[in-house]
């Protein structure tokens, strides 16, 4: 489908948004979107969408209802107005995590939000490291998660010494810690959080041999830090080098982050621009994605393939449960 | 169905749960709400729900995100245990004003919450004194949507001097200054906002006789006060006495809403505690809705008719368009 | 997209959907609508609709349910032939007052009608002078509802005397009624019935100085006459001058309506053609809706804005409850 | 679910609504069905069904687009009073001959009927004779379609001749000739409507012996009588007995249907009071369903086997396509 | 629109796939079709289709469990990756036959399959000579029926003696009897198979003149071939020539069909390659689909009509129950 | 809901619906199941199911295809029927591993059979050890997944020596083996796979000491047995004793699972009767689930909690991305 295309955005990332358009060569759309005394969200186009591809730029980070909010208000709104197809282009996801019930009875709410951004009358979502893969299956309308790990490696190299370890903070990471091993030519090691049987204090094992070597400990997100701050104590415990860099995709560091990631064998902490950080700091660097959903957006138009923007996945699987 | 009930509340107005249990003499469900440091909800529920009728209390006042996604993933969590039947308990429903589109590219916010609500999983919805008798319209799941006007005018009637005229402050509140009106014996005046034509500024008519006489402002709501203060300013300047008493359902009294409602005529100003207020004031009075909420549940479970307890309307209608 | 278009029509208004075909400069699509003795309707598509953009021109004026079975016929014929896309243009969209409940055991056939509209496979629906807004939120598909006003002013303003002032007839009206005024530099005046307490009786107020003044009362419809009857009489007995003429976009007349309608000081009745009456009178202006429809289609196929043939709205609206 | 019932009918058949209530020994519930001046159905349930098993009375005969509006708006207004399950009862199924496309652009008109029904959230249907049996399958709700041939063969019996010979007018109603003369004891012959190759003239064939027997014509329902009429016209060309009886389920007896079975060898006509019939003759005999209806309704809410009430299927099938 | 299309094949019928490829010219499209060895079915789309009109191609004879469940991963994985459109080409639709339920607590299997195939999110089914005309109302996207009787008819001419007869071995297929006689310009005759009261064995009955003349036994499809033998049996008894063709558009030939068909009246026995046989013979004839399905591609994408592509349906119909 | 209950099962484990059947104390509902010659299933409820509560046990362990569709007509037949809910049991859940898509245009075949089984009716699902907690979010019906580690645990312990060490064959299952360990007593060890950068060869790193210890290693299936084979190798290379206990829920052993899992240092293979084994073993020691699923049914009919049959979970969780 050859329509116009029309790029509409939330409040929730200014930067972001024009960034995406600058890449891609075109105006932002222009929507005038207003909160009420009471906290409503009012959203006007104010601008044709009809038979229009609606891109609608929102990550859905902190204040996360508001920013979803205002991503189904401007769903709905293009859908009424009749766009032709509405992609919501939410580089970071919120609820990812809540994306199993834990043997109790609570909400799966990343399932939820799926289903509610398809009420809204959404056709497609592209976003950024998911997560967990499982939650494009909580959609029924096609979903692209890209990868930022390209991106962020680009930035990484430069500052990474070359006999460092690539971390898993945890074993729900070892995927993306791979992924980065791979495409940097390092090795991998995984922390892994044990209690004894009998006590109370669980022991973070490490996986691989990182005795005097430099770190770089990834993650998909950076909330409060906590994570990063007792992966860095573990290796550290191990013998690792004082030495030590950090990469996520999502760097939200809300609350005390910055104070629980105070730790000076900390250099470098690298995130994309995917979401705005609560707080910045001085060891914190950006890199922007705006050319990745750029390139994305563009094959997403164009009918290019999507997939060399996706996690690369080793082809030894699934002869067994994985 | 005699279902055992479980009452479930969100974190927007537990004095209202309170009060609607007590009347009903159940206790309250025992639910954990916890907010993450970035803001995200989680919820758990401490007790069964399986094949139970389960009762939401959550009126979506401000913040309304938030309490509209706290409601909606209760409803994913009883879903997922197995309720037998999901009801909504939204006294005050956000968005209501939302409720169309004025000739602009915009959403139908009350449509998308209405599909958002059913999309969670909700089986029915109880509210009150909804802003639009089509809201009802936007779901396809029973709505029922009770007055407060009974409750209000039980209050209001010993401060209300006897010659008093019932003052609908635009055309869209006539059926309710009507009933007001039926109730208690008391004459009708509308006010119409109109621009003369050529003129930037729209002069407010006043329909039917207040020379000399107290007024009764009623209102579904109370936001910022604007459309309170205008109505008292356009009722002094017509001749009305200073004496004047308002009555809204639901008093959200936002941002400077009482220095706005400071004109020294305004003696009373009664609200439901439908939804908390933003600020209070001196003469601020509160009625409890609680009684209200818990006769249409018990019909609800009974299987009683709640038409009792909506507004009354008049039987001369529909021979030509209303 | 670029589809070929078919237009094709019901039998409720054959003269307006040449109209429309004419002046889109299209020829009409065949089709064969048969009536079984037993009153069954059975519908064939004589020429493919495969990946065209199916216009279904087909109001619901009375016989409303075997038009709107027609429609539903026609639209369930496009679906299984694999129209690209079904636009039902329904510029009398009947049952649209039964838009609410009113404190009973009711329907919303507005409601419901909409969703049997979507469910036969429509994808959007173009209408004209809606009764209530908010009916485009029963649909979750695209509406757009264009004002007739500006078609219906050229008429009317050759024979309106200068000093005329606008009446909407009841509170529900004042919107279009200020529409008309803006557009006709004239000033407005409101009825509002009311009973004086105690008394059966209602009486009606008029708002707005008509003294001595010739009046035009408008309405988004006339269906027996009764509403007109009642405003003239009222407008007449405030001392209008006896010199009314009528407009509404809607012109059924069914019953006795012209004898309702049979006061001396009624001169003329403008309506358009959206709907054809039951009976029809000398006094009976008839403006041909058809280049305001085929003006809409051209921008819904051409991706232009329809924003301009709705309603205008004043932009000082909803910081307070409107 | 033990739930209490309410019985309420729309207007096409108050006699066997009234039937029903008898045979179950229930009070018919109480409503308002109302038609404007303009034809629009207007429908108020007076009394309570929260949380009721709600059985709509309706069959949709002539006018088969009026009957299925007031069955949808009966069951909306269900569906919103907050109904336990919606029963559609509806004896005669209109619209069940549009079940197929052949071969051209066309509804189907069966299928979307299911649709708008199951729209308008009726919960299982109760039905007799279904012109196709696999019309079941347009839904996705329960559906019960009894047969009425035990009803009918009690009464055809004592004025049947012994020798008589079962005829199915088509190749269409060999399943039901065939459940007839199990339940009779008597041979079946089939009609069969042949061209000669290059001929315009169809001939019908007479399949099985008929010479000098009386017949029995059965169908399952009698429109304008043609089918019959032309069944008797080959039977009597075979060289049958000029003696013959019509039995079908639904009679609707439209236009000049007993004119077209004015030949005088027809002696008896027996239909059901599925349906009022447009006009009636001396010679019709109708035998009532309410019974039937009633015993299905009964295990229904009791929750026993309805399969009995069905057609009898002989059990040597399927090994090759029937 | 104007996509690209797609061609893929599930592993059903390879050689159907590649002639329809060839006949429309273009690549087959490139995937992975695995089987786990717990025989779980694994499929990748080894090339774009987002944005593209995809055609999976994938006939659901034996086995015919795991032929769906390819179909339904193949329209999966095309949903996920944003095909524009996903057509389903069914050549042949297994559990047709399971159209209804007979009187039985029964599924009705055919139309759980269209629930199926439509929440995959196939957009469109392409099939030939459906086994009954009422499966497309189980559908609620457009299905196309082709027929493969003038494909067949040209092999079957020069092989049929001039003086034949055309068969329909039972009364479900007298349409399907009348279009091969019209376009070969014979007559038909039908079989009919009936119990005479009190017995246990059913006769079958010939309807139609057949004495010393070859027959060409048309059926949907031939399964076990047992209603061809039956049928054989039944003509050489009543005095058919022992001349006998045998069309059938879908030929499964499983079991013992070959023993089951080995009369020598039966000379030869056509059927298209829809399918691909369990068992072959030497009188077995196969005439290829794919131009048929390649026409019907090419009138899908270019938009061109299919209705010549139907049965031919004579035009006296419906004026009664058919 | 007091439903009597009415237990079906499919043809896919029959001794495990026996030992369900024995625990409730409930009598098998009578079906028919046939395969046609041509592999059709059909199926036939041989007593009522209307209003009752229909628990389906069917595990889709292979063929898994068929046994999922054997599912799917049982629910469909259960829904015509008009059972009160359907209740999916579902000990395995065929298909699990397939719960994402990987960077690769594939299905999420997980995701589709929860969308067909919905779409079949079912209304709950009981399973055991689903392959990833995600998987119930791909569903919108209730879902409760137990744990078998208590019962193979009670098995397991007297066979096990007391200094043993659970291992956990990958990342993925360090969940269940911390379960595992708590349940009784030991600690974890884990493995992980690696390839050394630039190396083709990917070697298994053990996390956790088990020199000169016997190992227990769990998973939640066994298929081919790969995975299992391979933790023993790896396991024995870092010096563990020789004495090794394998424990699994799943035990499908496909292919040439027994000779894959020929190593002598295996002394026992626990499982649960999930699903019916493709071939045995003498190591093989299977546990009935039988009563674990029969206690889930009466708590799920009785109302009772559930949770006490999830897997336990410990309490600091989601501070951070977990």
């Amino acid at each position: 489908m050859n329509h116009e295309i029309v790029l509409l955005s939330g409040t929730s990332h200014p930067g972001l948004a024009e960034a995406i358009a600058r890449e891609l060569g075109v105006r932002p759309g222009i929507r005038t979107i207003t909160r009420f005394p009471d906290g409503e969200i009012e959203v006007r186009l104010d601008e044709p969408v009809r038979d229009r591809e609606a891109l609608l730029i929102q990550p859905t980070g902190p204040p996360v209802n508001d920013n979803l909010m205002e991503l189904l208000t401007l769903a709905d709104a293009c859908r009424r107005s009749a766009a032709a197809r509405i992609t919501a282009v939410v580089p970071y996801f919120g609820y990812a995590r809540a994306d199993k019930r834990r043997g109790r009875r609570e909400p799966i709410t990343a399932s939820l939000v799926a289903q509610l951004v398809e009420a809204a009358g959404v056709d497609r979502l592209l976003t950024i490291d998911l997560h967990a893969p499982q939650i494009e299956g909580f959609f029924r309308i096609p979903v692209d998660s890209l990868t930022a790990v390209p991106t962020l490696r680009q930035a990484i190299r430069e500052r990474l010494p070359e006999d460092a370890v690539v971390v898993s903070p945890d074993t729900g990471r070892v995927a993306m810690a791979t992924d980065y091993a791979r495409r940097l030519g390092l090795p991998v090691a995984i922390l892994h959080k044990q209690r004894t049987s009998g006590t109370e204090t669980a022991v973070t094992h490490v996986v691989g041999d990182v005795r005097d070597r430099p770190c770089l400990i990834i993650d998909d997100m950076i909330s409060t830090g906590g994570t990063i701050a007792r992966a860095v104590e573990a290796l550290l415990g191990t013998g690792a080098r004082p030495e030590i860099v950090v990469a996520a995709t999502h760097g939200l560091f809300v609350g005390e982050a910055w104070k629980t990631l105070g730790h000076p064998a900390i250099r470098d902490v690298f995130v994309t621009d995917s979401v705005v950080p609560a707080q910045s700091d001085r060891r914190l660097k950006t890199v922007g994605v705006g050319p990745l959903v750029a390139a994305a957006i563009r094959r997403l138009l164009g009918g290019g393939s999507l997939s060399e923007l996706y996690h690369e996945v080793p082809d030894f699987h699934r002869l067994e449960p994985s």
